[in-house]
């Protein structure tokens, strides 16, 4: 399935490459219509532009139009800055004369935060999709193909002619056209396309990406988002940018409450759990940065360096104090900086002498500016672990030129750490020109050579593996799927929920159903003692607290007991709830307990829970989150992420647990999370005992989604009332 | 006891603030001396220069002395560009002519990793030491007192008349000289004195912090550090400058083991375990940041804004998209942005109508460039819960003369997030003049303003409290330190561990050594059952590994069997081992467990460690760190610091265990700790109980210092063979 088609990916295409551009609103008083119409007009010996606007009869000398429909030609596009009730008509207007796409810079829409006004605005994309005159808007500033120099924005601000190979898609356009502009020609980083996308009625960040990923002058698409409008289309775009290897860089924002707050106050756009997110952009390849800097800079990182061939990294500096510094941050980030070699520790002290300190991160004094500083590059950049050399300096002598000439020779990477001043206009001005990647914090340095290294190897695995992708449900899922939409009701009891699990292939404890004291010693005889008794039952969720659930019980007598009290106690906690019957159950140990669960997220759908065990989990929030489906190679990396994993891998002495048989039953429950989307609101298995040899769970709850017509819960079916494997 | 003496700090405001500069080793020729005498050259109309060197009778125009004796006058300060094994001649010279102070700009000192240059370093150090001519160096770019305009150092750059209340200490001459000079022209922030301090043999980063602290023009000690001399002398600056509120602002490299390798590499400063310096940094309200714009740029922050009445953070800017990530941004960084109230909210809303948005952060669109622009200002300032206003824009129309004029008119804090260009000349450089702290990226924003914030607080309550003072030896525990002292072997068995914890008043398990099985079911009866037994030996450290432990054990003939095993299998573990006999202990349950340990960092002397019980301190390495002595409000800051002390405060319907107790003990421990220090080289009390009322060491590992002469230690008397406490 794909969310663009191709007429879709053609309007884009005249929107951000038009020959002909209508500026609907276009005024020669200023104001929105104003600078737009002034900023497109710059392009007027490439492109056609026609101001509409029935008050005058030219603008800035340019033959002025009453109305879309008397133009002399249909338009790739159309700037609309009208007020907010005129737009839809212009819109209808434009579609009949058969224009390409429109960018609505007026606002008044669902920003509003009025009802009425949201619906307008819902009804605004509704043409938009509807007719095919796709648009950008409404409430944003515009775009720029900054490639072939068009600016259809009404901001009055440009790159002063800064090309290169990132496209920037930005939900606010105050941002777009402000920070990342001014701060990409501070840094002299050159962009491709600059969007704003602002309510996104229409097209969507995910949309432009979309667009980007096909597009020749674009490598990596940068992006800064409030909230998705739809994450299945991030996924979707994140999955074919790892196929071409466009990196996508983003902030999103949302980290914490005041910032989702404020995002949620001022666009349509909805922000969701953070962590979630988090682990999405993880899983997917996104690179999630913090600010305008990080995002320009760790694009133009991503844009203009190779894959590293190793990860190691090398400093090299004229200071001791700084090359620390460098060493010290890159090690804080998880970057290698690995010992020098003899070879090179000579080398570099044949060129020092007596000075400075051959080692990674060097310290070369005065050398840096030397004649022989080649030399000194060149032996680190050949040690065989060594990916990228970093040069952490401000260019004294000869050194970036020396520099440039070394990126121009190696088929290593060559990054610079500016420690000078950045207004500089020698030498920092020659690094720019010649796109040599130039950090000028040790935090940030280190923040986007982590992201180059994650990235690369990210995508080497994800080509490298299995494609996630939930498997066909078996004939007995299928059968399954039917109980559960036929049972009429949202809870299931712990053994009915442990035959769902079983379905899709996750083991449960050994137990048995009984509705008597005599079969719950029957059942335990068989079973084997220690044994568990629990209620069984789909409207008593808390076991514990309700006193229905009695563990280690060594004999006939503590059973009979045992069955007695949790009779009593579930009676007394909840008098109507339906009861299957009292479970008896196998004592599960020399295990390790997890926590496995599926949740339904909003926006993003189903998404799977790992955790540690116990009060390990609550303490230390010790979880890790993947989107439903994962493969082998995302189960195996959500075990390494949690912490209380190290308890499976044999800790004081205990016996290994079985990881292979734990990401296993990931890849099962994600499958099943899939195949019971739209069914299913709820899934724990707390916990799920990880033994030397295969899984068990020990307990299960299983909520579905509230059925449409509630039914009496006493009266309704229990799905079985026999157990599902007997011992 | 003080570090410092008024003849030491003499010298160095000799050094800091000269009359008179002799330069040897001044050259015309350039190279250091060159460089030297040139910088100082630029001050001759305030201060007396006189260039020393036999090889010419002037240099520049300037008489040129053949040494130091012939000098006219004996200078304030001598600086000192000559070969490394000239420049002890020059100091004693020096010193017989009666200098005031020296700065050694010569290098190939102990920086070069050869033992008889770091042995010349030490006699250079011992002479300044003893002579009274203090010192700065070697291998260090010198200094300059930015006030006044004098500018002793081998480095070229200036600061172009910057001067400003924050005084810079720097190991790193370079850095000093570099990154952080050229850094704080971009920014407009001014200095008072700017230090590099080189290899340390005399003066060290302390002393000139120490200095600082009485210096009028300085408001804020940033320093750049490898690693320090003596941890103590820095902890000893930090409590003064809490008295007088002048913030320590630091980068301190080894955060990772390539920083601190790097650093360890070309100093003779040692660095240390970085998350004990972390703890004693946080102690003692040092503020530790990672870069030179974080450096700079807090530190302007903290000596040109006020102690913020109250920690609430307002955001206006003229961009949703702006707003949303600062607020993001602020959030995380664990700041608090109040709602609006409803009076502040009208009120903005009645100045921009129906665009933007009233709320904090407050989106006001194109009004943040109007003259209404105050009156909005002036509604979030007012705010009861605000402390600081931040504006996050670019400084359009008159918004920075409106800014600044807030600023003058309030009594509350006003912040700029500028997001426009760094290298504007306009607004920018007006705000910088007006010297309103400026950041340039949401993170540095929020970074700085938590630190001002954080500061404050931990000086008010640093003022508040107590003093982290041990008190002074009972005879009991004066007894205690004696007989560890004439025990003549390093480790001692549990209960001689729980005798020693008892002497400080920490309680420990009800228990008894027996020599016998019956006195062991005697014993038993007497505490009451179930009780532990395990081997009570100085020899055996790791009880559980060695099979000499039983636990639970609830009656005569399991006590026996115990008995029995204990006996067999400590035998068969350690034969060679001395055997105080079995201890018989209570069962201590419902309690929380946590680990409380004392170790002797070779820098840093005592540190006391707190962590959680059980798995969790290992697999999350869930700890927090102080230097002994502690107050009880540290502990308690202790306790809140660790994440499994959640636990205590009642967890799942556990009931709450005393924390009063718990904090009590950690106070108790750290005076152990120095009431031990020189004799004790470990102390580890895992578990202590954490009960509903009080706490008890259930076991104690306590390691002396190793005892020159070892003895035999099987014939070593026990510390006492009869228990402490009877039952």
């Amino acid at each position: 399935m794909s969310f663009w088609t191709d007429a879709q990916l053609r309007s884009i295409d005249r929107m951000l490459n038009p020959e002909s551009i209508a500026i609907v609103g276009a005024s020669p008083k200023g104001g929105y219509g104003g600078r737009l119409f002034n900023a497109v007009l710059k392009s007027k010996d490439r492109v056609r532009i026609y101001p509409v606007n029935p008050n005058y009869p030219q603008i800035l000398g340019v033959r002025c139009y009453p109305s879309v429909s008397e133009l002399p030609e249909a338009p790739d596009l159309v700037g609309i800055a009208v007020p907010y009730d005129k737009v839809l008509g212009v819109l209808h207007e434009s579609h009949r004369k058969g224009a390409g796409s429109a960018v609505v810079i007026s606002a008044g829409f669902a920003e509003r935060g009025i009802e009425a006004r949201l619906e307008l605005q819902q009804r605004v994309g509704a043409f938009a999709r509807e007719s095919g005159l796709r648009m950008a808007g409404p409430n944003c500033l515009g775009l720029a193909n900054v490639t072939n120099d068009i600016w259809p924005t009404a901001s009055s601000r440009t790159l002063g002619g800064l090309t290169g190979p990132i496209g920037l898609v930005c939900q606010s356009g105050a941002t777009a056209f402000g920070p990342f502009l001014v701060r990409a020609v501070d840094s002299g980083i050159g962009l491709s396309y600059i969007v704003s996308t602002g309510n996104e009625a229409d097209l969507d960040f995910a949309d432009f990406a979309r667009y980007l990923l096909d597009d020749p002058d674009t490598r990596v698409i940068a992006g800064f988002v409030e909230g998705f409008k739809d994450v299945h289309k991030v996924i979707a775009v994140a999955e074919m940018a790892a196929e071409c290897a466009k990196p996508i860089v983003l902030i999103k924002i949302g980290r914490s409450e005041s910032g989702a707050r404020a995002a949620r106050s001022h666009t349509a756009a909805l922000t969701g759990a953070d962590a979630l997110y988090d682990a999405v952009f993880k899983q997917y390849g996104i690179i999630r940065v913090q600010d305008y800097d990080d995002l320009l800079e760790t694009s133009h990182l991503l844009a203009r360096q190779r894959k590293p061939k190793r990860r190691g990294i090398a400093v090299v500096s004229h200071s001791g104090g700084i090359s620390s510094l460098t060493a010290d941050m890159c090690g804080l980030a998880g970057l290698e900086l690995p010992r020098l070699s003899d070879t090179a520790r000579d080398g570099i002290n044949a060129v020092v002498k007596e000075f400075g300190w051959a080692a990674n991160p060097a310290d070369v004094t005065g050398f840096s500016r030397s004649a022989e500083f080649p030399r000194i590059m060149q032996h680190m950049i050949d040690e065989p672990d060594v990916g990228t050399l970093v040069i952490a300096s401000s260019g004294a002598g000869n050194q970036v030129e020396q520099v440039i000439e070394l990126r121009e020779r190696s088929d290593k990477n060559v990054t610079f750490f500016w420690t000078g001043s950045r207004s500089d206009k020698g030498p920092l001005l020659k690094l720019k020109s010649a796109n040599i990647p130039i950090f000028y914090t040790p935090a940030k340095l280190a923040g986007g050579l982590k992201a180059l290294l994650d990235y690369h190897d990210w995508r080497d695995r994800r080509l490298a593996g299995e494609k996630a992708q939930a498997t066909a449900p078996t004939p007995e899922q299928k059968h399954m799927i039917e109980r559960l939409g036929a049972l009429g009701r949202p809870n299931l009891s712990e053994n009915e929920g442990k035959q769902v699990l079983a379905a899709w292939g996750i083991a449960g404890t050994r137990e048995v159903v009984v509705q008597s004291a005599q079969a719950a010693v029957d059942a335990a005889q068989r079973l084997g003692y220690p044994v568990a008794l629990k209620i069984d039952s789909p409207d008593i969720a808390h076991k514990t607290e309700a006193g229905v659930v009695r563990l280690g019980l060594d004999g006939a007598d503590a059973v009979r007991m045992a069955y007695a009290e949790i009779i009593a106690n579930a009676v007394t906690h909840a008098p109507n709830a339906a009861i299957a019957g009292v479970l008896v159950q196998e004592m599960v140990s020399d295990a390790v307990e997890v926590i496995v669960g599926v949740s339904y997220d909003a926006q993003l759908g189903p998404m799977l829970l790992l955790g540690s065990g116990g009060v390990m989990v609550e303490v230390f929030g010790d979880v890790a989150h993947r989107h439903c489906p994962i493969t082998r190679t995302e189960a195996h990396a959500m075990i390494a992420q949690v912490k209380g994993a190290k308890l499976l891998r044999g800790f004081r002495g205990r016996p290994a647990a079985d990881i292979d048989a734990l990401a296993d039953t990931l890849v099962r429950v994600s499958h099943l999370a899939v195949h019971l989307d739209g069914r299913l609101a709820e899934l724990d298995i707390n916990p799920l005992m990880v033994l030397p040899t295969g899984v068990k769970a020990v307990d299960a709850l299983v909520v579905l989604r509230a059925q449409p017509g509630p039914k009496d819960r006493a009266e309704s079916a229990v799905l079985s009332r026999t157990s599902g494997s007997p011992p």
